[in-house]
């Protein structure tokens, strides 16, 4: 999507020297937009690592391409010494991020089609970076399908409201940011604003990490689509008064069953729904669905994250990124990461296959070739 | 309640000088501990409108000192004059916080008693400050009452849970701190760890302004409670795995058809509690009954702060105290203050006459003086 009206995605190979990938250093949006050169895969992993790159779909293109700077730099002296560097460097990318599916994904399909190419390390390297980029094209498109789906979703309220704004709220970011483009929950908002449609975004804060102040409200602009900041307190207020069409938000995980792991405090914004009559949809590209568990509640384990995000803020303070201290210094602080939204507070999941319920029935209508055994094929 | 291991009060009667009322200067905590001085009703009025002193008891207990340091100051040529001096700061006292209810009613209390007094003008100076003082004592001892009801509803849980400690939830400040002592929400964990019951408290944090991450979890400490600090999106996720026991919320306004008015995400939290069967009560002083509205969401006006708020945090930084910007510096911001939530949703209102169903019936049982026309009774 544009950020000061140029069109970016979230990671590319330099334009001028194929050696080097850069990436949107994240850390330091909305105030900095600083893009960061990605040399080595240890780069590559620090980025991961320390979030300089988050959300799913991109830390799979990330992982992809720290693949290819990894081949760049084996050793060429026989396949075998090079594809063993390059297992290494997939170790090394895989211990960032245990839980991130994606980053295990791509560092595997990377392997698989490297050791096919071979034996002509050149034509391995080639492969690497076709792959890589194969994988950050595919993680736009999927999210660019998805958003035409969400859009005929917003097409149709406008319609109703006469083409009076059409008010969504998002938690989090599921935004382009956290993909290679378009995003998740933002790209039907992104396709229904550059159709013309007038659409309005509520964005939740998202305590404690607040990627919803920083990143979402931040894309969001640069893009021009009209938002409003929120704190996560306030969407159950807004839904009682009319003030929501929609809900669109990402999902970190969700069950075939329909139960969506999201953001903490994602399941209030859907209870909040459900009890206004608001349609609550959860939008995603279908690699993340998880095939295997059918109780969400009771099966996604739930990450604690450090203290110190609840604990201390981050923000802006005479031009300096600067962390205060928010509680009493010796209060006990918990820090629960995501929360599970149970199906039957789903209106629907956006998918880039189409829109299905938030049921077994309704996702295996739409992804048939998992029907026999879920819990077998994946 | 205790401060440093001294029994405290949010506001009182300098000890020497009884042209000085004295505050906790709530702002900067739980950072520093200042007293402040009040000389003036402007003194007052800019305490009560820039939140030196919050919280529904605290506000009356603050506007009925204020009427008295008004009365002190007031032109003693006639009695009309006093009086007319006395209602301008009545009306300079009700316009800093229009939504009130209690800031509004001792303004009233205090006018009725001082022109009663009349036409001495030393003695209405003298009603003004006895009835500065009554107003303190009543909302102190309501408190207490209200925690002794409160208590039964823990001591029967943690009962049932053989001992175990009982997890309530809170949500901003409903503490000793919004009140004279004891607190509403607070008053029943009080009485019950003052007596040796085990409880630990979750206290959401609450944003924008943080009363719960600053000013519950500061009393709480300070007095000896155990307690954890949350965000605000981690409640629902804390019901769903049986974390919270019950949840006692404060109310800036409660309609005698059981719609209780409070702090923006209050509603968010009641409906978790209602789907994962938690029980949710409301304390309050029967002050805050509203007598005369019977449909919360349709009648109370909400009122909508400064976008600042939301988009700048203030915290600890260095030793000193500084607001961090939060958001893209161009984005919009919105901030409702308050929201509804529906009596349905609500277990019972604990008052200090005792607790009753958050219903017309249940209100009117217990308040039986009010049955006859609730709407002209007030």
């Amino acid at each position: 999507m544009n950020v000061n009206g140029k069109h970016r995605r979230t990671i590319w190979l330099h334009e001028s020297n194929p050696a080097i990938v850069q990436i949107i250093e994240q850390r330091f949006l909305p105030y900095r937009f600083v893009i960061e050169d990605l040399k080595t895969v240890e780069d590559v992993a620090v980025a991961i690592k320390d979030m300089h790159v988050r959300g799913a779909g991109l830390i799979g293109a990330t992982a992809g391409f720290g693949m290819y700077l990894a081949a760049l730099s084996a050793p060429r002296t026989s396949m075998q010494a090079f594809m063993a560097d390059l297992k290494n460097a997939g170790d090394r990318l895989r211990a960032t991020r245990p839980t991130a599916v994606n980053l295990e994904w791509a560092v595997k399909r990377q392997l698989a089609a490297i050791e096919q190419a071979g034996p002509d390390i050149e034509v391995m390297i080639e492969t690497a970076l076709h792959v890589a980029q194969t994988i950050a094209d595919e993680d736009a498109e999927y999210c660019r399908r998805l958003g035409e789906h969400g859009k005929a979703i917003i097409k149709e309220i406008s319609a109703k409201k006469g083409g009076a704004p059409v008010n969504v709220l998002t938690h989090c970011n599921a935004g382009w940011l956290a993909f290679v483009d378009y995003g998740s929950a933002t790209a039907p908002i992104y396709a229904a604003h550059d159709d013309g449609i007038d659409v309005h975004v509520w964005v939740d804060e998202t305590r404690p990490r607040n990627q919803g102040a920083r990143l979402t409200a931040w894309e969001l602009g640069q893009h021009g689509v009209p938002h409003t900041v929120i704190a996560d307190n306030v969407g159950g207020h807004l839904m009682q008064h009319g003030q929501v069409d929609m809900v669109i938000v990402g999902t970190d995980r969700t069950l075939y069953t329909g139960d969506v792991a999201n953001k903490i405090g994602t399941y209030l914004k859907a209870l909040a729904a459900h009890d206004n009559g608001v349609p609550f949809y959860v939008a995603l590209p279908s690699s993340s669905f998880d095939w295997e568990k059918r109780d969400g509640v009771k099966d996604i384990p739930i990450e604690q994250r450090d203290a110190t995000e609840v604990k201390y803020m981050q923000g802006l303070h005479n031009d300096e990124i600067v962390e205060v201290l928010l509680t009493p210094e010796n209060s006990a602080v918990a820090n629960y990461a995501f929360d599970v939204t149970p199906a039957r507070l789903v209106t629907g999941l956006i998918t880039e296959r189409g829109i299905c319920p938030a049921s077994e029935a309704g996702v295996l209508a739409l992804f048939p070739e998992k029907r026999n055994n879920p819990q077998e094929s994946k």
